[in-house]
């Protein structure tokens, strides 16, 4: 993470740090044990924006929470349930989803249209609706981080650890508070895979300028991971942007739009980077960062191919300081390239250069391949293009956890 | 295996079964113990058509064949290692590939360009040339079946079994044969990956028509299986046609054209499913279905986002019949879909309809995933499009292989 001036982590981060937002998370039936149904409320109705998944099938709660975006424009509450994607469901999906939502608005006291949802977990099972609206009536947000923890853990699925960030900033003299919680794990791919990642923050900015700056966003950093190639139908990031830091609008005319931005996209690329990491099965975060290509977009391109290579990904896992198999990522991406002109570095490592191998250390690149995050340099020298991305290695405990997964 | 009139499949099936071919498979030490050199050599030069990876990181091998088939256009023999694909390896790899392309002409006294080269195994290596020369000139190529077995053993990487087929038919009321070998396991992706096949047939054909059959079949075949999406450097498949059947020289013009489809498009579906069948680590085959596309084009695609997709290839190794993860691949496939208009069967059982899920036993579609072969069937009701696609369950062995591959 580069530090940026004026901008800070937060230590004790979590999605109720910005002002007037508050999150609870309990058990209500739809898993066995574990935490499965979570709500974050703002004080007042917050500008909203949202990406969603590019998958054709689209759940059901992804359409109702898609339409609060695009018509309110305006959100107060989101609620989420794991256990049950209520995905592939039907015309009762569809009814079960707006029940979930009227319900959560009936219980807050407020318009069903400030709602959003959003479900996580198992396809083409109908809702198990007793225990979620049972749940529901007993959700009490809270404003302490031991409601934003209970948050946190009732939206993962596979996921092993909870995945928290928050940064804050300051604009028109005022603290601005950005924080996030994400889930992800399996079926994650670029364009928006069963990742649900909520983006709270007290900047004051209309929705039609936070959806342009997520959307910007989205692209170098969600949509920048990737897992196992699968894209889901329930992913989506929202972010709701409640106003309270009293700053004046925020436009990408505002003279500190830019440190708006900075926060939104380090909160984003926290995220990413903690979902890739915490793919399922995953021992390690690897990361390719490409230059030199014809454009940042096939600088991208190149990146994900790389990091999606089940080859690489294997390789990674085993140590094995394989190069054959990121040259041949970088050739089956689709972006112009030039084999000759290709320079791959594992971490600082040259292993390529001009077409050619270049001898190295094995017993250093072993070295280097058994630490939690391994990174990958490829310059291409084709133009001033450059990207990055992020994915994990694919191991013995991927397979088991997709293979049982259901059972 | 549609059973065509007039064409019969082989049974004492191997490359050599159509007239004036030999072939051999040594050991000359590029691995440790199992064959690594194979020759095959027709009595005549033979018409040549062939088909080659689409990745831009084209290995040395590969590009010296290409010419030999663009160029030259005929073709008397092909020589093919394992144990190093002789990729990424510079001009040092270029000149390599020549020599073993030059020493095989010599050692059988015809012109080097009538000598296709081709090599399997570890990228970025230079190739160990004192063994891979020795070995070229101890290189007798047998008319036996005992000859023919030494070759598809000694082109195999981690394959676990040889793959071979052949059918005969009949134009202008002479016997044609054509017959077929392959190798695959690792790196195998639609647009040829690590996959090496040779086809060889006893039919009078130009190469110019020759090249056309190839390519129309090569799309419905080989270039519709999967096995994880990785696209390899060095795939090639050549077709060899020597005339000695004797018939007339076979055009689309020709009555009998179609005869002479079939019986190479048989190999060739042969080969494709043997190659998916034994994927790395596999232990079943998935053949994916899809019918009502608006596209022949968009229901292949389907079919191969299908089999291609992790969670679907991990839920068949685990039994799981989760069609939830079908209709999502069926979803990021980028193809013209309506959910709602969807069926999907497993096997013989109904899962979906109308994008509702349908109930069905799960005692019974346990006991049909656990066969060797699993077939899903997607009607998608949009237009008359169709096709099909082939891959493999993903398993604790393909992590296992590919951890370890160079150690």
């Amino acid at each position: 993470m580069e530090t940026i001036e004026s901008m800070k982590r937060i230590s004790r981060k979590n999605i109720i740090s910005p002002k007037g937002f508050k999150a609870v998370g309990i058990h209500c039936g739809l898993k066995h044990k574990k935490n499965d149904l979570a709500l974050l409320v703002s004080e007042v109705p917050a500008s909203v924006a949202g990406v969603f998944t590019t998958n054709v099938i689209q759940a059901a709660p992804l359409q109702v929470t898609k339409k609060v975006v695009n018509e309110t424009q305006k959100m107060q509450a989101v609620v989420i349930n794991s256990g049950n994607a209520n995905a592939c469901t039907g015309k009762q999906g569809m009814q079960d989803a707006i029940t979930m939502q009227q319900k959560t608005a009936e219980h807050l006291g407020i318009d069903s249209d400030l709602v959003g949802i959003a479900s996580t977990g198992v396809i083409g099972e109908q809702m198990n609706m007793v225990p979620l609206l049972s749940g529901i009536e007993k959700l009490q947000p809270m404003d302490t981080l031991e409601g934003s923890i209970q948050f946190s853990q009732a939206i993962l699925t596979t996921d092993t650890v909870t995945k928290n960030t928050a940064y804050a900033t300051v604009i028109d003299d005022r603290e601005v508070v950005v924080a996030g919680v994400a889930k992800g794990s399996g079926m994650i791919e670029p364009n928006m895979a069963t990742m649900l990642g909520f983006i709270t923050t007290d900047a004051h900015i209309e929705s039609e300028h936070l959806q342009t700056a997520l959307k910007e966003i989205a692209d170098v950093t969600f949509n920048s991971i990737t897992v196992d190639g699968d894209t889901s139908t329930n992913d989506m990031v929202l972010v709701m942007a409640n106003g309270l830091a009293g700053n004046h609008s925020l436009t990408p005319d505002h003279r500190e739009w830019q440190s708006f931005i900075d926060a939104l996209h380090a909160v984003s690329r926290d995220l990413a980077k903690m979902i890739a990491k915490d793919g399922e099965g995953a021992t390690k975060l690897i990361e390719a960062k490409v230059t030199g290509a014809v454009s940042d977009e096939q600088a991208r391109q190149i990146a994900k191919s790389v990091v999606g290579s089940p080859l690489v990904k294997t390789a990674v896992f085993g140590c094995d300081a394989n190069w054959g198999r990121i040259i041949a990522a970088v050739g089956y991406s689709g972006a112009t390239i030039d084999p000759e002109d290709i320079k791959i570095y594992i971490g600082d490592t040259v292993v390529v250069e001009g077409g050619e191998p270049i001898p190295f250390s094995e017993e250093k690149l072993l070295i280097y391949l058994k630490q939690h995050e391994v990174k990958f340099a490829i310059e291409l020298n084709q133009g001033a293009g450059q990207g990055m991305a992020w994915g994990c290695d694919l191991t013995y405990d991927y397979v088991q956890i997709n293979a049982t997964y259901r059972t």
